[in-house]
């Protein structure tokens, strides 16, 4: 059998950067020795969730991929323990900001650098005001364990990403993530929204995800918002196999049988009968009959 | 509120395609009764699921739209009732043989007809013996309750179709189904891989899903199938809202808060941070990297 053993960590972050990586580095140790080659991380865990507010001292943050401190810390971590370990973080490319990730292979070496594809912007969630959208387009990672899809957190509600991940390759998906409740709607509680379009993913495209999720309380101008964990791993039929709760620090594991998600890709037949002739609407200009912003719809 | 108020019905199906008619019209009574708008029928009613065999006195069971007398029934019925009443039968067009679907409207009227774009083929399926790829692409019908995206069966497996429907305007995604055991795996049961990629279309696209399932035990020449029923109404979160067993005949029946989708759709954003440029993978042809039948893979 070929298996890859998948973690993922869930920790609470704070405006002390390295108090956090040695919180991270005590975790991945332990994934490793649980027998993790893969070990998911969280959304911009260097620091607080700071898009809960728009503050312009925040764009001195972000750091080129080139001189980094964190990065190059976790290169020597991975290739120590000899994990595979996706790194996200605030980037500077000159006078461009992006939202991004450098995928550590188990070697030490970075394989590859995607940066999020695509950016949300709600209450608490002001990312348009700090990033670019990405210009990598998805990206699928030749690891130590396989080849890795990685998209950012909400790139996770997207389909089109981890169809077009898993058609060029991807082995496993692999989702860091920053969500938790809604400054504008308090009640709203969206968890098990998320886990089940992850787990569709996973099921449509017979292909494992491991999504890894903030914790914690963050205090920003105006309020808190309560990031949710429930980190999970979902097996090649979207099953979970993993999943941690919503408040403490925690690493999940999974062993994950590519073996059979192969057997079960060819059986299965999904991709066989693909008709990409058909699937025009997904490339083309948002049609004028969607329901939804920034649409007239001349037909309700 | 804008209510859909929509129903699936799951019943067993003989030789006797009257009798499953009559069946499934107490069903349609039970459900406009209980105050549906719409009547989620499974595919292919009228017989048994005679794909479990290659036979081919099937082909002349197949008949044209002009000359049905299973669709003209309903049609009276579906006018009687004021329901929508997707109708799944196995045409004829000329040489041509497809899985198709009548869209009856609550006045009797048909307003489209869809031919399914994804076949299958495995043990018990044999699908693309019986049926050409349809030449339709995917539709989205107007009817008296919204716009009704009808996917067939295996169509159900594809993100790129709902999707597509959604880009195309719907309201609401119907999934009539014919799925059960599979005679060459005995002890492989799909039901929660098939309800949960689903759900993620229903979660992902912010829309509603109903599929209708068959139920029963159809002997095949190579020995039998069992339909697993479990047919399911998922909110757009992709939550269950009701659900089937997996052996009874039954009627399901849920509210479906379409404002509340609309609100959903706009407040949530995913259809305004789509990028379509980077989406390419999906319609391009089959990348030679991925792991799965009839693509080499030089890269392993």
């Amino acid at each position: 059998m070929t298996a890859l053993i998948a973690a993922a960590v869930q920790i609470a972050c704070t405006n002390a950067t390295e108090a956090n990586l040695d919180r991270l580095e005590a975790r991945i140790g332990e994934a490793a020795s649980r027998g993790a080659g893969l070990v998911v991380l969280q959304e911009l865990f260097e620091a607080p969730y700071f898009c809960q507010d728009m503050d312009e001292r925040w764009f001195a943050a972000a750091r080129p991929f080139d001189d980094h401190a964190g990065i190059a810390r976790f290169r020597a971590l991975a290739k120590r323990l000899g994990v595979v370990l996706p790194y996200s973080w605030y980037e500077r490319d000159g006078d461009r900001l992006f939202n991004s990730l450098a995928m550590i292979d188990a070697d030490g070496r970075v394989v590859g650098r995607y940066r999020k594809s695509h950016i949300p912007d709600s209450h608490g969630y002001y990312e348009k005001y700090y990033f670019s959208p990405g210009d990598t387009g998805f990206m699928v990672h030749e690891t130590a364990v396989g080849r890795v899809g990685a998209g950012i957190c909400w790139d996770q509600w997207f389909p089109e990403a981890a169809r077009a991940m898993v058609l060029m390759g991807a082995d496993v998906l692999v989702y860091p993530t920053a969500i938790g409740s809604e400054p504008s709607t308090p009640g709203w509680d969206s968890r098990d929204h998320w886990q089940r379009v992850m787990q569709g993913h996973a099921g449509a495209n017979l292909t494992p995800v491991i999504a890894a999720n903030r914790i914690g309380v963050e205090k920003g101008r105006a309020g808190e918002m309560t990031f949710y964990g429930s980190s999970f791993i979902a097996d090649f039929t979207g099953r979970k196999v993993a999943e941690a709760g919503r408040v403490d620090e925690e690493v999940i594991v999974a062993n994950l049988d590519l073996d059979a998600m192969r057997e079960a890709r060819r059986s299965w037949g999904v991709f066989r009968d693909r008709r990409p002739e058909l699937y025009g609407a997904l490339t083309g200009p948002k049609p004028r009959a969607l329901d939804c912003p920034n649409v007239s719809n001349p037909a309700r």
